[in-house]
């Protein structure tokens, strides 16, 4: 049914995270009958992302500038730093819009079992970045994982001489959880961590 | 955390079927990230599609060529041709690799709720085909609907002049199916269709 070109565009799409080869192959289908519409924007769009792309120098975002559009906001405060494994946590955090300072992304987390070591995450840039001053406070907002709290805990003692607050992400029950339903990790979390009722 | 063009990629890519705004976040992300091993080929794959593009003149398929793959392929039975409501149709059989003949699309079913006149379907291209003879069987291979199976009485009606075979896909249980499961219409018309034992 489908010429070369056609099983190339498709194999390209099912590459993406959440479309299979069966969904990729609706997206072709779509974006061939609507051309208009869809395949012409797309492209359009893929070229100038493509054109522009780069990692932030500062604080390892990818955007289409650098320094990427965060680090070079005015409206964000210069005093709050926050900390995260991976691009896809910084855009997750700032979606919420509710961090109003800059940004700093490892590129991974401490992990013995693949082998990633501190000099394979960008924890130097971080150390000099804190060290060049102007920073009240670090957040350490690790993923709530094993590995994402060794890291935590490595870059506070790296840290720990600076003066800086160094903070971390709550850890509880999530909103909308129900007891019923949790792992007894969190359950066990939580209540470790309980708080006097205010 | 994104400039124009990475919002602009988002929403170009959500516009996809399968992809919502959330799932189009992670695939730029991923995009930008792994730009060698998916964004370059993913750019030029659409690149190539959208040069490319056509409708095939002969059966209506989406293809890179025209006549599509399907029409200039000589191993496919001249004789043998199954007319199919949309191109997604003509691609679900053919992945099935079961139909050895032609396609021909309609583009659309009959339909006095939407205004779908036959006249605003490729059934004058339909007859046109079968009027030019070579063809000994036209399998009309509408959708199990209300509008399908009008659309195929209609076909019928036109087509009834001229020497051909006119067949209809088989209805029934679908394979798997449990009948505690089935709805009443599939339950009544495996019913009504059943078939002495063999």
């Amino acid at each position: 049914m489908s010429s070369h070109q056609i099983d190339t565009l498709t194999q390209a799409l099912a590459r993406l995270p959440g479309l299979g080869p069966r969904s990729a192959r609706r997206a072709v289908l779509h974006l061939m009958k609507k051309r208009q519409s869809t395949l012409d924007p797309l492209l359009a769009a893929l070229q100038a992302v493509a054109e522009n792309l780069s990692t932030c120098s500062s604080c390892g975002n990818v955007d289409t500038s650098d320094p990427c559009a965060i680090c070079t906001d005015t409206r964000r405060d210069d005093r709050l730093l926050c900390v995260v494994e991976e691009v896809a946590d910084l855009w997750a955090l700032d979606r919420s819009r509710l961090f109003p300072g800059r940004f700093h992304v490892l590129g991974g987390r401490l992990s013995a079992l693949e082998g990633v070591r501190p000099e394979d995450l960008a924890i130097d840039s971080l150390i000099a970045r804190v060290a060049a001053g102007g920073i009240d406070e670090v957040v350490l907002a690790m993923n709530a994982t094993l590995e994402g709290q060794t890291t935590a805990h490595y870059l506070a003692e790296r840290l720990e001489t600076f003066p800086v607050r160094l903070t971390q992400l709550a850890h509880g029950l999530p909103v909308g959880g129900e007891l019923d339903y949790l792992d007894e990790g969190t359950l066990s979390q939580a209540l470790r961590l309980r708080r006097p009722v205010a």
